[in-house]
């Protein structure tokens, strides 16, 4: 089969790699319909961090089940399969608390050894732990429908979980620094599943601030740095807010959410901090702050995200505003490190 | 009067200073009966942070009443008082939330400008918002009672915010890291206060061992570092506990605290952390941590422990294991350092 295949920094390849098989009874092969490139790819596009080369790419996929494993029990071929990023057996500790993301069991689509969901199909371990089926299969399936499928195996989770971790609640007041699909995809948690009355978005993309509104922002700002921490405190008779979203994982971005936090405020923080490897204790201390990170455990979110989607009220799939054939992913990994695209979709 | 007065590190001198009085009409003066010396005292006493020369000493303390401003309406002259280690208007927002030591109008005894505890007497302002008196006064104070009272002045609080800050719950399982006067509470308030089931004290001196037993402690650990890390790990099935007290602020109990800490555990810390400047980012995203930390609102918790001492419920005078004269402070100041003593109260 063709997949996509990191090797080296900016250069990714389609290439022809052998068939997935099931390898443990628990296993299941999915033939990937949608996949997409997501923000952390590009780390290691980007030469920010190191990555085995060659290494399989891509943990973003849905696709229709091929063959299962004889202890599978909870999906069947044929099946329209959601997939998280990270495959979990979804009854260790871990998972039972609710954070898959940490299972004993647990893995991330792509690293050594296992698929990557840029390709044409991928062995999924722990498929009952780790795959939610869709109702209705991929015959009632929409291109709108999938798109938002889509979303929801990465960025529309880590987005809703970092509104979450920041422990946004009906009525709350919420800035949401970054304005890739995470911090939109923040945006629409906040609004629609967790109540947030005022979602100040950071953003000087034209494109982003207009997406960012229609998910729910109420206002949107363009300033950076200091200038982004007084606007915040403009709005918020200067006390700054008391749940901020932090999805970018810069030093930049790390010192806006220490500026734009209320004394007592919560931090929930989803981006990747590569370049913010440590934080500073005394603001947390002096400003009694609350900070609280986490790999987004889709699992946990996605049947009731799949729900929404189905009923046509979370449209999260609008962060894709590029779509190329996996022949081309080596475009997509261009124009989203350029800022081109938000997300780019393979077909 | 006399006073405490830091003259450099390991030099601490009994001076004659001004008397304090009333300068602006929200002030009260108190006449010090009973004072101590901080674990945080120690740190320009060890010579580990700077501060001015000369500085006065101490902030907790309790008192009477001697003169009040005209504008101050919940204490009177003749008043046995309480005093935060900081002072607070308890009107402005932060107060208004229970954040008490982010004040806007806040600051801190034996500040620059300020009195200190480790004197004959203080000038407190915002005596309103700062002061707590109790019930029955001077008169009817036994020796005991006055001792449990002036742990509530920091440590008391300290601790119980520690626990609060884990989110120490009925039934929860702790750990406690630090065997100082503030660990020893943390363990006093996770249990009596807050209702915790399982509290793991990590301590190897037999007398704060004990004290911790006495105060709630169901297991006492004496290994550090990794063994420590280890040993919670033993009693708890091997998946750490999610809750844990921070209350020492050094990079080794840092380690622990990340380390023993169970995947989505709180980590509670108001270990002042001079030598931990900064914190890695990483351990907290990849096992779902949460950091709190914040200064004890003290002024928040006083009324309740209050109560709680004069109810005879809440025996934290027992980390009181010096008693010496005011003019012996600098014999108090060694004692402390060198683990000697638990903590010392000044008469």
């Amino acid at each position: 089969m063709k997949a996509a295949v990191y090797r080296g920094a900016g250069n990714v390849q389609v290439e022809e790699v052998p068939d997935p098989a099931i390898v443990e009874p628990t296993d299941a092969v999915v033939r990937v319909v949608r996949s997409c490139i997501c923000g952390s790819d590009l780390w290691a596009y980007r030469g920010v961090i190191q990555r085995a080369v060659p290494a399989r790419l891509g943990h973003e996929f849905l696709g229709v089940v091929e063959f299962v494993g004889p202890d599978v029990r909870t999906v069947a071929a044929g099946d329209l399969v959601v997939a998280p990023f990270q495959w979990s057996d979804n009854t260790c500790p871990a998972c039972r608390d609710g954070i898959q993301t940490s299972c004993v069991n647990g893995g991330t689509f792509g690293a050594p050894g296992t698929d990557g969901g840029q390709g044409e199909a991928v062995r999924v371990p722990w498929a009952d732990g780790t795959l939610v089926a869709v109702p209705g299969g991929i015959a009632g399936a929409t291109d709108g429908l999938l798109r938002s499928l889509l979303a929801t195996t990465d960025v529309a989770a880590t987005g809703l979980h970092g509104a979450r971790l920041a422990e946004v609640g009906p009525g709350s007041t919420v800035v949401v620094i970054g304005d890739g699909a995470v911090g939109l995809c923040a945006v629409l948690g906040a609004r629609s599943i967790l109540g947030a009355e005022r979602i100040i978005l950071c953003s000087r993309n034209p494109h982003r601030r207009e997406l960012g509104r229609r998910f729910g922002a109420t206002e949107v700002i363009s300033e950076r740095g200091d200038a982004a921490v007084a606007a915040v405190r403009d709005l918020t008779g200067g006390l700054g807010s008391r749940h901020v979203v932090e999805a970018v994982g810069t030093p930049e971005a790390w010192e806006m959410a220490l500026g734009m936090a209320r004394e007592g405020g919560t931090i929930g923080a989803v981006g990747v901090p590569h370049t913010t490897p440590q934080l500073a204790l005394f603001p947390l201390l002096v400003h009694h702050l609350r900070v609280h990170m986490g790999v987004a455990p889709v699992r946990h979110y996605l049947p009731d995200l799949i729900d929404r989607v189905m009923a046509g009220t979370y449209d999260a799939g609008a962060v894709f505003d590029l779509e190329l054939p996996l022949d081309q992913v080596a475009e997509g990994y261009r124009a989203m490190s350029e800022r081109r695209a938000i997300k780019v979709m393979l077909t």
